[in-house]
């Protein structure tokens, strides 16, 4: 089985023994593992000589208590399935290990971090970045993977890697969906059947924004209408559905970005009170 | 000469040809050095294998553009001070090496970080914690040595390298003071002969304060009004005269931390339009 390390102190020694020109590559996680993990996993055992992942449900990052108490927690399936995908070791720390007491210090996004995730859940993305850079300094890897599908905070953790300087190369993980689109989610647990049957609806909204987009259509406030012109057919308001420049998550400057393909569609909606989100990028195709 | 490095690619070099067991003490400075940058280096020459310093006038932290550009630029004697005192090598980034455009992500302090110099100088702590950060995520010392002279800026980069799990030790090394208590600061320079006869009220504000809690004073209010009442009898108002507790920088609660001897007083005044600084520490003698 894996080699589970609790403690800061147990990572550091198991960090310590790595071979001193060992790659590391790193997979943070908050656990309740699926496929979209795995293969985070694998790339990191493509690419790397060892390979930790950890799992943390960050208390810092939740605004909401009850989304942090009700995040679904399932240590040893995802020590099997990250033994599978050939992780070599799991951090696995309490709370207590992660924060001391009073602990304030904290990481700020730029203006990217302000709006979507940013304006819905404040303090969110200042608990991301806070908790994602305490644990590169204790890891210190070589090499940190990220998936594609939570754009804004894989935007945001590279600006905080860029700004700060951290000595670590980030590698960002296509999304991985489920057959109907549905991009795999710790929360798809939470959906029941009906609303497991309403959550490809954030796909097919993003699709119609690359629809549009491969058919010309190059006025973001049109690619916006045209995805919430899906969500009104299935009776849903969603939290948003927008388009951002990929090189800086904001709105598009007027005639910036459209012709280089850089820029994505990214919504998030409530589905039977399980909030999900989900993006494209739009590229002429 | 010492070696000067200009750039970070120049700096990573460098860091990667020590040998990989080798302690690396580092100084960070904003240049105009003095013996008290000196007492820095030759502290981290006793205790390190290789020592850098770094020369770098931090726009991020200066709240006033005048101040930033009257600081003090003196970097050929900066560099023979440093050789002499037995650093390796210093690192003499421009602006454009440390900041790349548009960088947003910042470090900011928690609430030790909003009274005094914080308070006084809106975002000077967030500029200084987040150079900090940069430079030693790009230097990668085992040691970082800072002056006791600014209390509530080692007293955050503390809490910063607490909080974030920054691997590096922090070394305080005692204020350096002119025969008559004046603090030294490369601000200091700016003084004239009126003004630098003034200055020493800052450290005979401070002396009464020690005076006092040796007598056995432990009213903050009234240790505070020990120190107003020397700075009245040269007609200076201070920006602040106060007691905080050690542990914590803040105004100490009732009863707490007194015998420990682990309150601290600290001041600031302008002194012929310069601002200068200063803290003893309160202890039982």
């Amino acid at each position: 089985m894996i080699l589970r390390l609790r403690t800061r102190e147990e990572l550091a020694r198991w960090r310590a023994r790595l071979a001193p020109g060992a790659a590391l590559g790193f997979v943070p996680t908050m656990g309740a593992l699926h496929a979209g993990h795995q293969s985070l996993v694998v790339a990191a055992r493509r690419e790397c000589d060892a390979v930790l992942a950890s799992v943390f449900v960050n208390p810092l990052q939740f605004d909401q208590r009850d989304d942090f108490e009700r995040y679904p927690r399932t240590e040893d399936a995802d020590c099997e399935l990250l033994h599978a995908s050939g992780a070599d070791a799991v951090y696995l720390p309490a709370a207590a290990d992660v924060y001391r007491p009073g602990a304030a210090a904290r990481v700020l996004p730029g203006p990217a971090g302000a709006d979507f995730e940013g304006r819905l859940r404040p303090g969110h993305f200042a608990g991301v970045l806070t908790v994602v850079l305490k644990l590169l300094q204790r890891a210190r890897p070589h090499r940190a993977y990220f998936g594609e599908k939570d754009a804004q905070q894989l935007f945001l953790v590279r600006e905080l890697v860029a700004d700060l300087d951290v000595p670590v190369a980030i590698r960002p993980c296509p999304t991985v969906r489920e057959a109907d689109g549905l991009a795999l989610s710790s929360r798809n647990a939470r959906l029941d059947a009906a609303a497991r049957a309403q959550a490809p609806v954030l796909f097919r909204a993003l699709r119609a924004a690359v629809a549009l987009y491969a058919a010309g259509e190059r006025r973001p406030p049109a690619l916006e209408h045209g995805m919430r012109t899906v969500y009104a057919a299935a009776g849903i308001i969603p939290d948003y559905a927008a388009v951002v420049d990929d090189a800086t998550f904001l709105a598009p400057q007027d005639g910036a970005g459209a012709d280089a393909g850089a820029w994505r569609a990214i919504t998030a909606a409530r589905i039977g009170g399980t909030r999900l989100l989900d993006n494209l990028a739009l590229a002429a195709c």
